[in-house]
């Protein structure tokens, strides 16, 4: 089951048996229902989940009960509040189950004790850190950009697969204007 | 010289003065003067700054030359776009220089080489590049928050020494209100 896991990560870091039997002891897995929550707002979050299959939204709730759209996470993506799980502060966003999912999750601790017992993963956790940072800069820069038009663009250029998946409405809501003006937009495109 | 790079380091792993003097191998320095850039749009970025001394920002521009800053960095801080050294893209942001600054440099190559014969120095870009997500995430909330004196609030709780140091209109322009308008807001608070 946690073969996909294993092909994650050895797109990084190549693993033997052995390596990835240990690897898989610090983690456990569960299973979300579609409109679970995996992190809730106010709640300290105690791991970083592997998403194995599935389909997340993670937004902020402003002080108005309006949503905002940080992004959308599947299959083969992490998800967490990293500030959450690493300074033990309550979280922020939240993440809500678009369908249901199958996740592999893992505590602070154990990726500590994993990356200071096999370098390989030190790397691997190293390096999806980076594609994280990359990933969080181009959300800012999607928001900076005063251009609608230029947001969704850039969200089809870098997810393409995602713009499959997602409700219209959570794709308008994550470039920031209403569902008919998304209409709008792609009716002027063709 | 590199003593400030050391300490910093050393809050996060403890070297010996061989290890430390192997990782001074792997850096270059080099100055920069008070409205210099370190990092422009359209070009390739090859090194990662540690800002010994100093004080930038990052901001994007956008198509109507609008600037956009997306953070300030100072002493003690990592500045580089993630984006252009690890995927070697053209740099979408600038860095730009508001003091004189002092900068040790390091290439992705040398992190890469550095991270492979060193885990220590593995851990310690691990960590800095968790650091840098939660960072971002909290730039990415602030953004989306839609109350200036809200966003005006996390800046000076995160990072109080920097609203110190930088001209109120850049705070404002950070904030994304006006210099009158951030006026008439720090007046309301007295």
């Amino acid at each position: 089951m946690m073969e996909a896991l294993r092909a994650h990560i050895e797109k990084i870091v190549s693993l033997t048996d052995e390596e990835f039997e240990f690897v898989c002891s610090h983690f456990s897995s569960k299973r979300f229902s579609k409109h679970q929550y995996i992190v809730q707002d106010g709640q300290f979050v105690n791991y970083a989940y592997f998403l194995n299959e599935g389909l997340v939204k993670t937004f902020y709730l402003d002080e108005r009960g309006k949503e905002h759209i940080l992004d959308f996470a599947m299959d083969g993506d992490w998800i967490t509040d990293n500030q959450s799980l690493y300074q033990h502060k309550k979280a922020e966003i939240n993440i809500y189950c678009l369908k249901n999912c199958e996740t592999f999750y893992i505590s602070c601790e154990n990726i500590g004790k994993l990356c200071a017992s096999l370098d390989k993963m030190q790397g691997y956790f190293r390096k999806k850190a980076v594609e994280e940072n990359i990933r969080l800069q181009r959300r800012i820069l999607c928001l900076l950009k005063n251009n609608a038009t230029d947001r969704y663009h850039d969200l089809i250029k870098n997810y393409p697969e995602l713009v499959r998946k997602v409700p219209k409405t959570l794709i308008a809501s994550y470039v920031g204007v209403s569902r008919e003006t998304l209409s709008r937009m792609l009716v002027k495109e063709v």
